[in-house]
């Protein structure tokens, strides 16, 4: 069988599902059941991430289009598996159609399907159902080796803190949406096809990187996060952070929805022949200190200053 | 670490999934990190599924609770396993909150770890946003041996048709609100407790069956997808299924979200055996034919005469 498992939640037609199945072709997978059956790996761990994205709160309707809503939508659920350094196995959409985005149902499809298939997704289920507002929910599954996940409990005194990517674009793409303008190429093509660093965390994660967390909140909100779950002291370079073209240390730092990763690995990590194998630069901004006095924490600093530490990600609704 | 995966969407607060999980004890588990690490059983396919709820289409705000809407909505989903005959292994949650809804949030929250708790299955992840209605995305994932799955497909001629439980109960409780009524309070407790059949699954599995669904639009629809999938012809006697007080054949047949199981299965079943393990009953309601000159289907019968099929669940919005 090569059709997925796809619920049919009432108002919503049969054949929007088959018509995006036929879109996604050989990317949907699975058994055409109450539940799709999958194989998992022998001797693997999962690993399992839920993220949702709601009209009006996680985007707009007119910034950007519905195929690149989906594909970021995707994008940002898969960026969680790459953050626990994990292979991608599965995953599953729940879609709330209303009817006035019903002639966008192809186009969102696409977008589901073109984040599955640069990934190595297979879509495996599935769940339509009409409403009032446009939600797009995208369960990922994938597999580690026993205790190889990169967790965010597992930086360690000695580390250094590195960056892939550059940061910044998504924090100047929304700006410039808010004000009605468009942003440039680079910020606009970063902001609407994020991609989930799924070999890059491997590669990571081969070469002694210990804990990852993917920027999602803006780096310094996110290096908040790996500092309580690993109870250490981070210092975070803002003056060392990979900038997007344009973007200023500080509005890199506070650049959430970037899906790049931060993480804690050796000091004498070879970048060179990571953005060889990549072509995407990784940068050393800090280092991984026990926790002080003052116990768990990040000192956000530029050159010798203490700056404070930025607030995380603003979210464009609300 | 004992806290799941739980993102946190804007315009909503840590201290919501705080006080949630706090609710959940230790139904809730998992990595706190960006995805959850499971352990799959060695040898063991993973079954997942996906089901989400939302207001007015597949809810109303008044007829029942909101501990009761959010445990249906994990019954739903978990009974979707069931159908497989899977053992259960753990469930995430994207819950999208209004804010006319938030001081509904802990009532919810004892919804899903009410079935999670009475289904053994750990809430290992999920996801909070605000939003403009309810909606309530469960993925179950589940467990079977290779080959051991109950599918769509697995009806094989010579097998008769069994459904556990009884039917109708939904169907009555729905009729009763949609006139401003209460149903009556065996009709209601069904309508609000549903009980996934995940060990009667894997007793019928261990006894024979070889496919399975769970009755969601209507035990006469939903036997219309074993018949395409197993390419048989089906004979539903609508005089032999299990009535719910008051409830007529047809509207037994014609009821929704029942999450009772139909299985295929030998026409030797020890039925007062399931029954005293159970102690609910397993009725034969019917028989599996080599599918006719007509291709596949389901003949339904009310004692010798053929009736016309009567039509799915009707969902009570849109």
């Amino acid at each position: 069988m090569t059709q997925p498992h796809l619920s049919f939640g009432p108002g919503t037609e049969f054949d929007t599902v088959r018509a995006m199945l036929a879109r996604w072709g050989s990317t949907a997978q699975g058994a055409g059941d109450d539940g799709a059956l999958l194989d998992v790996p022998a001797g693997r761990q999962l690993v399992v991430s839920t993220d949702t994205v709601v009209e009006d709160v996680h985007f707009r309707r007119g910034w950007i289009t519905s195929e690149e809503i989906a594909y970021r939508a995707g994008a940002a659920a898969i960026s969680d598996l790459a953050a626990m350094g994990a292979e991608p196995l599965a995953m599953t959409i729940a879609l709330t159609l209303p009817d006035a985005w019903r002639d966008q149902s192809m186009a969102l499809a696409d977008g589901i399907g073109a984040i599955a298939r640069t990934c190595g997704m297979p879509i495996v289920g599935g769940d339509l159902s009409s409403g009032r507002e446009l939600s797009i929910g995208v369960t990922v599954l994938g597999t580690v080796e026993p205790g190889g996940a990169l967790t965010r409990a597992g930086a360690v005194a000695g580390q250094a803190l590195w960056v892939t990517g550059s940061l910044g674009s998504s924090r100047l793409a929304v700006q410039a949406f808010e004000r009605g303008l468009q942003p440039s190429a680079t910020h606009r093509e970063r902001f609407v096809h994020p991609e989930p660093r799924l070999r890059e965390a491997r590669w990571l994660a081969a070469h002694g990187a210990t804990a990852a967390i993917d920027i999602s909140d803006g780096v310094a909100s996110d290096a908040a996060h790996v500092a309580a779950a690993s109870r250490v002291s981070l210092t975070l370079h803002l003056d060392l952070l990979p900038l997007a073209p344009g973007a200023s240390p500080v509005e890199a730092a506070r650049s959430g929805e970037e899906y790049e990763l931060l993480v804690a690995a050796p000091a004498s990590l070879d970048a060179a022949a990571f953005e060889r194998a990549f072509g995407v630069p990784l940068t050393r901004v800090g280092e991984v200190e026990a926790a002080g006095s003052a116990g768990a924490g990040v000192d956000t600093r530029l050159g010798d200053e203490h700056v404070p530490l930025p607030r995380g990600h603003d979210h464009f609704a609300r």
